[in-house]
C-alpha cells in the first residue's frame, strides 16, 4: 500500500495568487514549497484510487482507465472541482465513492457523464475492494464529510480531511486500531481554527497524542501556517511531520 | 481591439478524455487541433477583459492585476469553473460582469473572495469602459445567458455563446449594426442541435446570412462537429470559418 500526497494545500493553494507573504514568495521561487489542492493517490496491488478530486488536471495526470475508483471525502469545490471536467470522458466509467450527501456539487449528480455516483458510504461500514478494506469515519466539517481508514496486508493508514477536531467515536476507532500513518487536516497556526472547519496545529497535535499513530502527516495547509512554521520550526513533537506535495508514504 | 480565442470547445473539450474518434486522435497528435473550454480575451488600449472563465489555469495565464475585468456569458460550469480557484487570490479585487442570474454557480456568490459580482448586466443596456462600449444581448440557452457586442474606435465585434438560434431582437440589433466579426456558438453537425442549448452548423449559417457580419467565426465546437467537418470541408459558405484555440481576431 502506497499513499502519494498529490496536493497538501487548503482551497487557495500555495502560492496564493497575488500574495506577497514569505511562504508564497518562497513557493514562487522553489517548486518544492508549492502546494496544490488537498488530494492523494492510494495504490495497492495493481489498483489506483484517487482520494478527492480538486485538481483540475486529472485527465492529464492519468490515462483513461488508469484510475480504479475516485474516493471523495466531501463535496466542497476544492475537493471535487476536477470532476466537472473528468465527467465528460468517453468510452468507460469511473465509480465515485462518497458520503451520502443529497446535494453533491454543482450539477454533477444531474449530469454525471462517465461518473457513477451510486455508491454512497456510511460511517463505520467497511467497503471491501479485493484485499483493501476502507472504513469510512465521520469527521467534523461544515459539509457532510467522511475520513477513511485503509487496511491492507497488515498495514493501516488513515486519511482525515477536512475536519476541525474529530468525533470521539472516530478517535476511539483509530486509537484502538494502531495506525501506521495518519494524514490529518491542519490548516492553521495555533488559535486560528475556524469553527466547524479545520484543525489548527495545536488540535492536530492533540489528536496525534490521543490516537497515537506511528506517524502523523499534516495536510490541507494554508499559507498562514507555512509562514508561521518558518518561525516555529521546532514546534512539532516527534512523530508529526508537515506533508508536502509529491510525498510518498508506505 | 483584439480578440484572442483562448478556447473553442464545448464542455468536454477536445480531445475528449478516452475518446478514439478521428478528431480526438488527431488532437492527441497535433496540438493545433486541441480545443479548451470556450473563452476569449478582449484587449483594447491597455485593458484586458477575460470573456468567460471555464479555463482552470487563469492564475497561471495572467499575472495578478493583469485582467481588468471578467465578463461572464452565463453560469454553466464550463464557462465559470476557473473562478472557483481565482477567487482565492489576495491583495486585489477583480470585477466580474455577468447576467442577473440569482443562482450563479456553486458557492461563488457566498464565498466570492477577491471577485466582485455586484455588476449585473441587462439586455440592450450598454456598459461603458473608457472607449469600449459593451452591449449585452439576450441569447437562447438552458440558463440565463447574455452575448456581448463590443464597439471600439469604429470596429464592432460580437461574441455569442452559448445559444441555440438567437432571439429576433438580438438578430435585428446585430443586423442593423454592421459587425466586423461575429463569434458564434456552433456545437454540432447538421441535425444534432439540442433543444435550447446550442447551434448546429446549419443554424449558425442561417444566422450568419441573416446578420451579415463581415466574418463569422464558429466556436463551442464538439468532437462530433470536428469529425463531421473532416468529411465536409467545403460545407461552409465564404465568410464563415471554424475557430481554433489561439486564433487572433482584429
Amino acid at each position: 500500500m502506497k499513499l502519494t500526497l498529490l496536493g497538501t494545500a487548503n482551497a487557495a493553494s500555495i502560492p496564493v495568487y497575488g500574495c506577497e507573504c514569505v511562504a508564497c514568495q518562497r513557493a514562487m521561487v522553489d517548486p518544492f514549497y508549492r502546494r496544490l489542492n488537498c488530494s492523494a493517490l492510494l495504490e495497492f496491488d495493481d489498483q489506483k484510487i484517487l482520494i478527492d478530486a480538486g485538481l483540475p488536471d486529472i485527465t492529464a495526470r492519468f490515462t483513461p482507465g488508469e484510475l480504479t475508483k475516485v474516493l471523495i471525502t466531501h463535496y466542497h469545490p476544492d475537493h471535487v472541482q476536477g470532476l466537472l471536467h473528468l465527467r465528460w470522458g468517453a468510452g468507460f466509467n469511473i465509480q465515485v465513492l462518497s458520503p451520502k450527501d443529497p446535494v453533491g456539487f454543482a450539477d454533477l449528480y444531474r449530469h454525471p457523464g462517465i461518473l457513477d455516483f451510486s455508491s454512497r458510504l456510511s460511517a463505520f461500514e467497511p467497503y471491501q475492494m479485493d484485499n483493501l478494506e476502507i472504513t469510512p469515519l465521520p469527521l467534523l466539517h461544515s459539509k457532510q464529510t467522511l475520513g477513511y481508514a485503509f487496511r491492507h496486508n497488515g498495514k493501516h493508514f488513515a486519511y482525515l480531511t477536512d475536519t476541525a477536531g474529530l468525533p470521539l467515536d472516530t478517535v476511539h476507532y483509530l486509537a484502538q486500531n494502531r495506525l501506521d500513518v495518519m494524514v490529518i487536516d491542519c490548516a492553521f497556526p495555533p488559535g486560528l481554527a475556524g469553527p466547524l472547519n479545520h484543525n489548527d496545529i495545536d488540535m492536530a497535535i492533540l489528536l496525534h497524542q490521543a490516537i497515537k499513530p506511528k506517524k502523523s502527516v499534516l495536510s490541507h495547509i494554508s499559507h498562514e501556517l507555512d509562514c508561521w512554521l518558518l518561525d516555529n520550526e521546532e514546534y512539532l513533537p516527534s512523530g508529526i511531520v508537515i506533508g508536502h506535495d509529491g510525498q510518498v508514504l508506505r
